[in-house]
């Protein structure tokens, strides 16, 4: 099966979903600086969310540069992925609106864990009908990466109901790890 | 013709509608698990709908892998068809904001249905531009799954008056159709 | 310069504007059948401008098959008929929620207008990067399809004074005018 | 790496910004002309805001047709400037909400002025991964343009204390110093 319109699509979904994030942000009525500043929860969630969703993006065109076959698991197992993905404007919109109370910013872990979840079951299937000696199966022999995540994730959604920001710091540190190695290991693969 | 741009185009129209369902999913104001947990028939309507328009999706992947050309009357009943899926998100927030009441759960069965009749008019119209003998045709042969989703969502409909769970329930075994089995014929197919 | 991208562009522009119509249509919040009939002006309208979204896409996949070469002055074109068609949620939610008052539904109408004026102004850019001798610039040698619509558009914006359903009736007459030939067209073609 | 899902990604989300510009405008309830005369700043923000969109999509275009290569770096620095971008939504509503108050209208220059910085970042990394004598390289050897807008949103920010209005014709005239030689450039260049 053909792997072009499976990216397509998938380009479709994450670039709307990069996108409405924006709609969340509800404009404040008062023209004024102070008005403004009382979005900062707002905006600094919009940047780490679009900067997750940018992540995504940047490994979902790297797997499946690694790839050739697709099948109707592999779809599955994309919107499934998706689907996770799909919910980050939600928890994003919850947990700024609430000014980073406990519940919102545990959820929003537990959107992000669950969407790190679903890439291994992507990967798993997409090695399933690519072979095991192929360059993705390759590439994951040090996902180190993608469990260190899940560790930070599973952990940040406990400390959050002791301290949200306690999981925020994590939610950053996680985004940070995939954002700069990713920067050097390109840099050395070109 | 050339189905590349329709193809582009039906996959741009049905990823925003996956994603916009999720504007409908309005954010709780309180910060808090039992303001979270009243949101469950958004949730379940959510997913139920996301499946659905991910089985669409999938299926006219497939559908659109067999033939080779299109006419102004295929991309009518393309058009169609992508008309009944826009409701999607309309009938989902209708019902899953009523907590599954009897008028919304049956008119979601209606969109669904009307969705479910517009599809062998799409292929009825690919059949007549690429062939009898195509593998559309060969495929469309044995559709007793289209056929079964139709008599379900049928059923459905009244039923939901009787008691909107029924109708419900009917819906999701119509997904179950459609899900499993498309996985295990491509496994074979593969 | 390549037309591809071009393509890409106003097929997600297109994509979008025909998806998030839905979004203007807000959901009763009864869930009786009573709440639901109260919106026919709603859907009676979206359908109108699914169409209308529908038969832009298909004239733009046409117009652009007969063409090899866009340049600058093509882009800003197609743009100037994209912003016409993005005003089409707009003033189809505004002429919906006031029942076909008179002066939202003359502004439909002059919205249909403007984009049925950029169509020509498009055609003549790309006429001019890609010759007279062109496929295009036969086709739209009869074009008189083109200059119906503006002369019924120009008609149906004083009309909607008088009576708006006079101008419904002109704007269904314009949708009708494009969809039925064009299928006879393709036929032909085909 | 390949450019391909690159471009298409920014299509996609460039397209979905510029068409949910329009649904920040809000339907006036009253049927009438004055209640429509009523949004004229919404309509000039939204146009002006639709051009400036239109015009990083056209050079977005143009200068990924002249690279070959992108790196992870790249992507990086295309997603920081979508980022901006896609803020474009939220500063239009703020600005055209408040009537050209003073503090909305500097904010529409501090992004229209990060989204100009953002440009040559993008370019420094195409050029990086490209090689210096590539036609991006020779191209934005002249990128007058590039810097005459920077120095003019820097001044239309502390302008719009002064009087909003000073900034808006700042804004206006960076968007026709875009639009009008892009034009004549093209012309020649075909």
């Amino acid at each position: 099966m053909d792997k072009g319109r499976l990216e397509a699509f998938s380009d479709g979904v994450i670039a709307v979903i990069i996108t409405i994030m924006v709609l969340e942000m509800k404009v404040p009525h008062a023209p004024t600086l102070a008005a403004l500043c009382e979005l900062w929860p707002v905006f600094l969630s919009y940047i780490l969310s679009f900067v997750y969703v940018g992540i995504y993006w940047n490994n979902h065109h790297h797997m499946f540069k690694t790839v050739e076959r697709i099948n109707g698991r592999a779809m599955w197992a994309n919107l499934h992925l998706l689907f996770w993905i799909s919910l980050f404007p939600f928890v994003t919109a919850w947990m700024s609106e609430n000014h980073f109370a406990a519940v919102p910013t545990a959820l929003y872990g537990g959107v992000l864990l669950m969407a790190a979840l679903a890439w291994p079951l992507l990967a798993r299937e997409l090695i399933a009908c690519n072979g095991l000696d192929g360059a993705l199966a390759t590439a994951l022999g040090r996902d180190a990466k993608g469990k260190l995540s899940i560790v930070l994730y599973a952990l940040a959604i406990p400390l959050a109901f002791l301290n949200p920001w306690i999981a925020c710091v994590l939610y950053v540190t996680v985004a940070l790890v995939w954002f700069v190695p990713d920067r050097r290991m390109e840099k050395v693969a070109t």
